[in-house]
Order: structure tokens, then C-alpha cells, then sequence
């Protein structure tokens, strides 16, 4: 881990079981169900785990925050408010986004078994944390999924300095080898708690992740966070692409896009759509699994550039990382955790 | 136009009933039924009306190639394979691209209608040309759009030299004001045509478009039309797209990967994805339109960066280039309408 060699950051390293733990004791002490409790607790050490630790543990304190603001209603429900055959709209009144996002993809789930696609867009929900949970969840069920949120404003439109647009997090995934094939993109090149690590280890950004004050593209972190110009994914493209997927996930589930969203001090009320397919239906499936994986053969065999490392599909990280962390603990700053201890 | 000013390049304007005059009659000549040369003849005008030249006029010289290389074959159909609820597979059996995409893109509605939301995915077609023509076709009649298409492969995976990956385009879509909204984007930060062109004109890139032979990101595109090393949008982030958007096309229509279409000389027997969703059905259209148009009067609302051009969202500039085109004729290559009349 970078960090461990900041001496500005002391990492330590929490056991999986541990940190579930105690997020479920943290949770119930805040009125959550036990199983409700033990469901979210699983989706922020899974994420940890899974070395996806800015949507994990880093975010589990900010959590509790966003309860104790009542951005976050504890004990509500999402209700359906209409069905269309395999096209549903729920509401998500304001519920743990996490929980609200894995009941529509199972949801969306049980209509792909019934019409072979399922769609649920949701209305007036919280934060889902990692949007990639929801791809895996689906996946490694054996269903393909596409799903996006959209997001208070932090990116501004192509050629604009103010903040507009969400970075909106767009997900496909599908199943392979008992595992699955995720990718989970924001659109902006980088997200702001990517940028505030950078920042904090005052490392230069991999390639230029956003405009300085004065306009000009930079890897300073510290200036992208200053100006808040965060580069979309591809330039104007991916700028479009926000725009698209506020304008869909807004119109399909009848809730706020990220305009209204950014009328409020704190994100909350955002608006998710959770698309499925069920695979099974559409051929046997080890000629599936065996596409899948002349696909990925190709793409392992491809030239590498001299000095680039392995070539990783999307989501082949995350069980590396996942193996390594279950044999030495997560990573995770000693501040964070101590925090989260106190709550 | 830019190219008007270059004196290597002489631009001539045709008008739109010029354009589809001449394509219908060549394409009669080449063995389409007056019905499908209609069709097909409209596509490419419409495009090239839309300003999409790239994939309208200067593309119909390299169609009828296809045609007499066999990889298109005029009078295939496209067949309905297998069939479960709101999906579709069907098998394009090397037909005309536009064609198999256009009956997808409807079939695709016809499912939506029914069940709130369609798939229909497509084995074995070709080129569709304008990615955005389905994504318009779809929403101006009430739909909203997702789709996409594998190609050959012209991309380099993230850290690879070697180019086995399509740019792969994607279309999101909806209904806006008797007109749409859509983007439709491949994942390459500029395509090999508009690379071409920046070529001849001698133009630099905006923005850095690829690497040069040396692994050195440039805005040279003789460069990187040389290196074969476009850059995807977002760097990894688009060449993982890229590799998703191919599994799932692949994989939902029963097709070829663009591993396999790539050990062919000549682009034929691509994969596309076609999914609809039924708006009419998710709230009264008035209210929607309301919605749209909140999002995008704020959109408009940014503030430009000084010396930016005007902030429009994908399509906006379609309408304006229609219009001027209606106006003043479309601009094509002197060079490019003289082969084409040749035929």
C-alpha cells in the first residue's frame, strides 16, 4: 500500500471480521434491524475488502453523519409506485442507499427471471456507496447488469467552470468463473477522494485529472480540488454522457436529477436505475462462460507496452486485492478507524 | 466548414434530394428493392444532412465496397433466433448494417411496448453507420435508448501496443421537445476518420487523441494514425468499457467478439445491442418534457469558461447543422461525390 510508506498516514490492518463487527454494532446502536444491520455492515467490509476503500470504510463514518442529519432515514422502506410488465418505479423514502440499491437489483432480478430483462428505477434514495455491489450482486447471480446513479453536482459541462453535472457512476457487469467482470466508472477521470488521497500524499495524479484556477489541465490534485473542475471521462464525452444518465435515471424513476439535488447542503433524494438480464435464458451456459473466456484470453495476450503493467480486466484487481486482504486485514488509516471506533 | 478553407480540398454542396437521388439510384443499381434503397438512402442522407459525415457520405463509397467484397449481403434478412419475453436474438445474416439495425431498433420498441421495456440483440450483422440514427429513430418516437455495437479491433487495451479491442460505440437517448437527446459516442477519444481529416488538414487534435510510435501522448494525428494506438476516453476507463460492451454484445446476441471479427480483413458479422424503454408509459408526457427541460435550462445556465463556445447538449448541434444544411446544401469532398457518382 502507498500509504503505508506516508509517515503523515499510520495504516493499520483490520481483519474482515473485525470491521464488520463492528460497523453491525455501530449500525444497530443507530436503530438499524439486525438483519438490516448485518446486510449493511457486509456491503462496507465487503467494499473494504475489496480494496474499494474510498466507498468503504473511508465513507462508513460520513454515513453515520448523513443518519444524524436525517439525509438518511434509518427505518424507511422503499415502496413500489408503479409496474409496467418488466419496467418498475420505486421509492426509496429516503432509506440506507445501500439497502435501497441491493433490494432494486434483486428486484430487477426476479423481473429478468420473469421477462428476461428487468428494469427498477428508484426514486429518492441515499448514497449507494460502491456502485460496483450491485454489478457483482447481479453478476455472480448469473445476470448481466447495467445500472448508473446520478449525483449532487460536482463536474462542470464541457466548457463550463461551475458544477452542473454529477460524475454520475455507470456500471456493466457480467458473470465469469464463478466470479464476474465489473466495471464501475465514474465520469470523472477521477473522483474527488481519489483526488484528496493524492492531495494528502502530495503525489502527482496519473495522467491530468481536472483544470487549475486559471483553466489549465493539471495532475495537481490540489488545484483540481481548489477550482473544482473535475476532467470528465474523454473530455466532452464524457460530460455528455453525465448529462444523459441524469436526464435518464431522473425521467425513468420520476426523482430529482442532480440540479434538484444540488438545491440541498447534502447529497440525498438521488435518483438510480438497475437494469438486468438473465443470461441463462439466452444460451447454455458453459458456451457462455467459454466466449467469455476466448474474449479474455485475447485481451491477456495483448502486447504489453514496455514498463505497463499486467493487463487487468475491470474487476480482476478487486480479487487480487481481495485475496491479499484476506490474508494480511484491510489496510485502513489509523484516524479513520479510530473515529469510527468512537461512534 | 474548416475544409473549405484548406485550397488542397475543394468542398461542393449537394442538396439533401440531390444526395438521396443519386444513393437510391446506385444502391437500385447494386440490387436493393426500391423499399429497402429508400431506407438505406435515407440513413446516409439523413446523416450527412445531421453533419455526420463521417458516417454518411463519406462512408457510402467504402458500403458499396463492402458490397462487391461480399461482406454485405444486399438481400439478407435479418431472422428472429430465439425469443424469451421482453428479449430478443436475432441473426443479421450479413445484411445491409442500417437495415438489420433499424428493424432491431423497432423490433426493440414493439417489445417495449408490450412489456415496458425491449432487448433486442443482433449476431451477424454490419457497419450500422450513424450510431445516433437508432438512438434518434428510438426517442423521437417516444423511447428511450441504449445501445451499442462491437467493431473490429482498432483500440489498444490499457497498457497494450496491440490493437484488440473495438472503439465500440454507445448510444444513450430520449425524447425532447418533437426532437431528442442523444449521445453517441465511441470510445475512442476521436475516430480514425476524424483523425484522417485533422491529418490532411494538417490540424492538431484539441485534445491529446492517442500515442505516437514512441508511447508519447500527442495531438499529432499522422502520429498516432501511424502508432495505431488511439486513446480511449478516460484512458483505462474507456478501454474497460470497451472490453464490457464487447462481452455483452457477444454475449447476448449468440455473435462474434471483435477477437473474432478482427481475423478478418474487411469488418463484417458484428454484435449490437438494441434496448428500449417505453416513456409513455413511466408518467404523462407533458410532465416529463417539463422535467427535461428544467434539467437542461440549467444545463444552459453554466457558467463559460471566458472564450468558451456555447454549452449545447448531445444533439443540440445536429439541429443546427440541419438547418444550415437544409439551407445551404450539405458540404461534401469534391473528390468523395465524383467517386460516388461514378458508381
Amino acid at each position: 500500500m502507498k500509504n503505508e510508506k506516508q509517515s503523515s498516514v499510520e495504516i493499520i490492518r483490520i481483519t474482515f471480521e473485525q470491521m464488520y463487527k463492528e460497523f453491525y454494532r455501530i449500525l444497530l446502536k443507530y436503530n438499524f434491524t439486525p438483519e438490516k444491520a448485518n446486510i449493511c455492515a457486509g456491503i462496507f467490509s465487503e467494499s473494504s475488502l475489496d480494496g474499494i476503500y474510498t466507498h468503504g470504510v473511508n465513507r462508513f463514518y460520513g454515513f453515520i453523519k448523513y443518519i444524524n442529519e436525517k439525509c438518511i432515514i434509518v427505518d424507511a422502506e422503499p415502496v413500489k409506485k408503479n409496474s409496467i410488465g418488466a419496467v418498475e418505479q420505486w421509492n426509496g423514502n429516503l432509506g440506507p442507499g445501500p439497502l435501497n440499491a441491493l433490494k432494486c437489483t434483486d428486484r430487477s432480478m426476479e423481473l429478468a427471471k420473469e421477462f428476461g430483462i428487468g428494469c427498477v428505477a428508484l426514486s429518492n434514495t441515499n448514497h449507494w456507496m460502491r456502485a460496483g455491489t450491485y454489478g457483482w450482486r447481479a453478476a455472480k447471480a448469473g445476470y448481466v447488469f447495467i445500472g448508473w446513479t446520478n449525483t449532487i453536482g460536482i463536474m462542470p459541462a464541457w466548457g463550463a467552470v461551475d458544477s452542473r453535472l454529477g460524475n454520475n457512476p455507470v456500471v456493466f457487469g457480467l458473470p465469469f468463473n464463478n466470479e464476474a467482470i465489473v466495471i464501475d466508472m465514474a465520469l470523472s477521470q477521477f473522483s474527488y477522494g481519489k483526488m484528496e488521497i493524492a492531495k494528502s500524499n502530495k503525489a502527482p495524479l496519473s495522467v491530468p485529472g481536472g483544470y487549475n484556477k486559471d483553466g489549465v489541465l493539471t495532475t495537481n490534485a490540489a488545484d483540481i480540488l481548489e477550482s473544482r473542475r473535475p476532467l470528465p471521462v474523454g473530455h466532452w464525452k464524457g460530460a455528455g454522457l453525465a448529462l444523459l444518465l441524469d436526464l435518464l435515471a431522473t425521467v425513468l424513476s420520476g426523482g430529482f436529477s442532480t440540479h434538484e439535488i444540488s438545491k440541498h447542503k447534502y447529497e440525498h433524494g438521488i435518483s438510480q436505475v438497475f437494469i438486468t438480464i438473465d443470461l441463462s435464458k439466452l444460451g447454455s451456459l458453459p458456451s457462455i462462460s467459454n466466449t467469455i473466456n476466448q474474449i479474455i484470453d485475447d485481451y491477456h495476450n495483448s502486447i504489453r507496452e514496455s514498463g505497463s503493467a499486467e493487463i487487468l480486466y475491470p474487476g480482476e484487481r478487486v480479487l487480487k486485492t481481495r485475496k491479499e486482504n484476506l490474508l494480511t486485514g484491510i489496510p485502513v488509516n489509523k484516524i479513520f478507524w479510530n473515529k469510527i471506533l468512537s461512534l
